[in-house]
This record gives C-alpha cells, structure tokens and sequence, in this order.
C-alpha cells in the first residue's frame, strides 16, 4: 500500500478550468489504474484555492505506473496556468490503523 | 459528505504508545460508526512523528456522531501525553472528483 497526500494552490482566477482539469484526471485514473485504490480532488472549504489530493496504491508499482500515465502526462502542463509550482507539496505517508467502506 | 484532514505530531518517545491508541480509536470507529466511510491514521514517512488522519463521514450528521461518540471522549485525553495539542490542524475539505474501490 502506498498512500499520498499532495496540496497545491490553484492560480486565482482559474477555478472553474481547475475545476474541470480535475476532474478529467480523477475520471482518467478510475477508468485506467486499477492499483490505484483511491484518488479524490478536495478543495479547503476555508481557503478554497487550496487543493489536496488523497491518493492510495496497492503497491509501488501501481504507483509507478500513475506517475508514468499518459493521463499524468496531459496533466502535468496544468502546473503554471492552472496551478502553481511553487506551491506543490508531496507527503507519502505509512497507514497505523483504519478503512475504507 | 465531509471530508477532513486533520493533523498532529507524536510526543517524542512516545510513538509506541501513540500508535497502539491509534489502532483503538480507528477500531471503535469501524465498529460504532456505520456514518463513517474512511478513517485511516497515517504517519509521514519523512518525518515519523507527523500523523495525518484522513476522515470521509456520509453528511454532517455523521460528523457530528463521531464528534460525540463515547471512543472520541476516550481519545481526547491523548492530547498532552501521546500528542502535541499545539500541533493539531484540522482541515475541512470539499470533494472536487475522485474515487475509491
């Protein structure tokens, strides 16, 4: 299992592209990653051009084959318009305890 | 929906007994909580002592029911011995897109 939580800013203005970009990815990664176990777009309800990505992988190589997607490859040019860099965090976490149903 | 993310760190020395009250309250919400949908404790793997928990509740009601449940009133203390309450941020996220299986 591999789990990640990675924040970004959307740029001020283009949320509604943002928005959409979104959603094609989310709807790209359930139709083609069957290790991916959960992806979800969320938005801080207080500061709502923040962005957070809940992530999990059956493994390390289903992992690798998201970030070797074409999918990942039509996303990434988002960065700068949509999104910015400078404000990509990326945390890969372990699981302690819990679920999903 | 609800969806949070919340976070804090471990005491220093304390994780052992950190993660085995993780494991509890993660129990007692799969057990008690049928509004719950995902509760899973997580630690950064860069730096240990960082725990994130990453919540998704059916609606407010359900928020509210884990809120006032008699395991989270058993957690609580927790905070001081096994966690930093200074530590502790809690974000409240709107689902954009995503998925899990």
């Amino acid at each position: 299992m591999r789990t990640i939580i990675a924040r970004f800013n959307i740029q001020p203005g283009k949320e509604t592209e943002a928005e959409e970009a979104m959603k094609t990815m989310a709807a790209a990664v359930e139709a083609n990653e069957t290790g991916a176990l959960a992806y979800i777009f969320l938005r801080n309800r207080k500061v709502p051009l923040e962005v957070a990505v809940f992530e999990m992988y059956a493994d390390g190589d289903a992992f690798a084959a998201h970030g070797a997607s074409a999918h990942m490859a039509a996303f990434r040019p988002n960065f700068g318009p949509l999104f910015d860099p400078a404000s990509v965090k990326i945390d890969s976490l372990d699981r302690v305890a819990g679920f999903t149903r």
